[in-house]
């Protein structure tokens, strides 16, 4: 199918989609899940409104095809879950700081703690997609006595960084370097990962 | 001074600010920093704008008047400081654990968080507020080789588990027993305020 867009380009199914989902991409960064409509992301990318719903069904299903994780869990996870187990704690520690230091992933993971910490619904959606594709992977993977709490418990210390060094930017969390903030985490995601978590 | 509200009720002093303050604070948790005008809180609170110029200056202002910390550092920082240095760990996990497993002090925490995550303004002066009650008091009370950054990253793992807890709910840890949690993050607060960083 093949459609005329309001301002009479005509365009394919791809060239719609994208459009839709750039427009999308910046309404839920810019106005948050609550005040982002359907019709406004349609106006703005020059589409008729009918094709938004064609396309992507409901606000939930449009918020849910463009969060997306800064890297794909697929190619990441193996490697960091193969290995040495008592030094999973620094090739996480490694990996996310990389991954927050670089433009594109940091401003992933900041889109994703704003639309979680704003609103509710936002929040189930990130919630329920960090938890399938990060999360249950991660427990399974290690396999451990209490692993989906050990994967939450490295969660709250990976959020954590990335609200206090690149959000908040807290100092001098905020400008010390990469390879100190690596160093000072690690043992705290080891522990979470394979330590001792006391209690009980 | 009395000011007679657009309502018609004559109020003091004290009630006008109070009036200010209640509709400030709930436009602002409601609608963020940006959204939030003097103008209409002045409406809301059913008093002439130029009332809350008068009593607050400016947004600004007005803001920081209405973020508050869910304690008085003053009552609480020296107890938490004083005693085994062994121990501070585990006295502050239980005591971040039991603010945040209140009502009212969840509620604080989650506003602002939710503000600093949200706009760079509010950011900026959560983040002040932060360093200045908290941050630098136990900085100074450690009294360590790198006191104020070993107070930051002990940020990270507070703000941390306020979001993945008690904003996003990240399961089991939102709703493992406060116990259990205490212990996990204890021995983490410990190494950051007096055990070995690496790095450097």
């Amino acid at each position: 199918m093949a459609v005329r867009a309001h301002t009479g380009r005509r365009v394919g199914d791809s060239g719609t989609r994208e459009a839709i989902l750039t427009a999308a991409r910046r309404q839920f960064a810019a106005l948050g899940y609550d005040r982002t409509s359907m019709r406004q992301v349609a106006l703005e990318a020059g589409v008729d409104p009918t094709l938004v719903s064609h396309f992507h069904g409901s606000k939930q299903k449009l918020f849910l095809a463009v969060i997306e994780l800064p890297f794909s869990p697929a190619d990441v996870l193996p490697e960091l879950l193969a290995g040495d187990p008592q030094e999973i704690g620094v090739r996480l520690a490694r990996f996310v700081v990389g991954v927050l230091e670089s433009e594109q992933g940091r401003s992933r993971v900041v889109g994703l703690i704003r639309a979680a910490s704003s609103e509710p619904t936002a929040a189930g959606l990130v919630r329920d997609l960090i938890t399938r594709e990060l999360l249950a992977p991660i427990a399974s993977g290690l396999g451990a006595d209490d692993a989906d709490y050990r994967a939450s418990l490295v969660a709250s210390q990976v959020v954590g960084l990335a609200v206090a060094r690149y959000i908040v930017a807290v100092e001098p969390l905020a400008s010390r370097d990469p390879a100190d903030v690596v160093a000072a985490l690690a043992p705290t995601l080891q522990r979470y990962f394979t330590g001792d978590l006391g209690g009980r």
